[in-house]
């Protein structure tokens, strides 16, 4: 048996309560898990409501079995319609999908996407656009199959320009390299990892909202009872 | 500060390779997270297929701010309206609300909930119809304050008659009871124990499909840079 493992960690920009990043995990119909992160323009609330807006409708169309590339698509349509090409927002999916089994990254976002493998890293990030600003915009895919030892690294821009301001930029491409020669890693301690390094380029205090989501295929012993779990963690404020 | 956790552990009746019960997490609009556990009436793909559509109406409902008395209410009418009476589905959600500072259950399932603290454990097993039989049906509520070391489990029916056909149910108050005996237990592994206990009731081998979900409410340090995580492992075959 294999066992796929997705694993999200994220935080807010310092001092601000709400992330703006949104990120969503959802069972496919026909088998499989969805990641959904949308990272909406601005900040505070409006962005925060708009990513919500989207989250919502691309997790209502993955459950109704919608293929990816016509959930960017659709994703894309429904922002230049509401806000005729003045909002934009990224978007990426991240399947694993039993049905095809592959593994299908689609992204609408400026931010790469990193397959890895004790083969190496393969960066995807051919250029496209946001949703939302110019008409017919589609995604990005790249699709692999399901594979022993593969995963999948991405992350907001929050994470791309970490430490960008101080003149000491992240290398997601060195990060994970360095992570991987330690050998095979459970996703969340990736992901975490990430997440502590951009935090730390930051010196705490990070610019802008940081959310990573690594998702990684590994083999396990049978078992008759194939158990699916699930752990949400979530830090809020005493009032 | 303090932290949420939530944890989903799940299973298939034994020789199945789809679990009909449902369960996703979602994040509220106005902060806090939701879950949702739908057991809908057969087995195999058409029971799991409408679970997917309540689930996916029901994922959709939260996202958009409805609350969660609504959110029954609206899937119950769904269900009786495509089914007229005919299929029920049962809908248990748990939500840790941040704008009403408020942990609710809404149970349409004869399953009990589950809230449990050091003071200890009260069980919410008021009659309730499932959705989909008959008109006007409705979810019982219940709504506490969020407080430290309070927490909530909620079960499908597969954990409810776990060991019956031996003539060993499982006594889920006396379980918790017996685990909470030992200090305050993250959710997972609170989760865990009690799917575990149900395999062993069932042999190994389930006769329905078996979820647990937990949400538990406990301090953790204050921080500058609050990261939410979420871990979802899913066993595959090798095709």
């Amino acid at each position: 048996m294999r066992e796929v493992q997705v694993a999200v960690a994220k935080a807010p920009k310092y001092a601000s309560r709400e992330s703006g990043d949104t990120v969503e995990v959802v069972e496919r119909p026909h088998g499989g898990l969805s990641v959904l992160l949308v990272d909406a323009q601005g900040s505070g609330l409006p962005a925060k409501t708009l990513s919500n807006l989207l989250i919502s409708r691309g997790v209502a169309l993955i459950k109704e079995g919608t293929r990816d590339g016509a959930v960017g698509r659709a994703l894309h349509d429904y922002l230049y319609t509401l806000r005729q090409g003045r909002v934009s927002a990224t978007l990426v999916i991240v399947s694993v999908d039993l049905q095809t089994q592959t593994v299908v990254v689609s992204r609408n976002d400026e931010c790469p996407a990193y397959f890895f493998s004790p083969a190496g890293i393969e960066v995807s990030d051919r250029p496209v656009s946001p949703l939302g600003l110019y008409r017919g915009t589609k995604p990005v895919i790249v699709e692999k199959p399901i594979a022993d030892y593969l995963g999948v690294a991405v992350t907001s821009d929050g994470i791309v320009h970490a430490g960008e301001r101080r003149g000491t930029p992240l290398d997601g491409q060195a990060f994970l390299q360095e992570q991987l020669a330690r050998g095979w890693t459970p996703a969340q301690e990736l992901a975490d990892a990430l997440l502590e390094r951009a935090l730390w380029l930051e010196e705490g205090r990070p610019h802008d909202d940081v959310s990573v989501v690594v998702v990684t295929i590994a083999p396990i012993e049978d078992s008759d009872v194939p158990i699916r779990r699930l752990t949400a963690r979530l830090p809020v404020g005493v009032r």
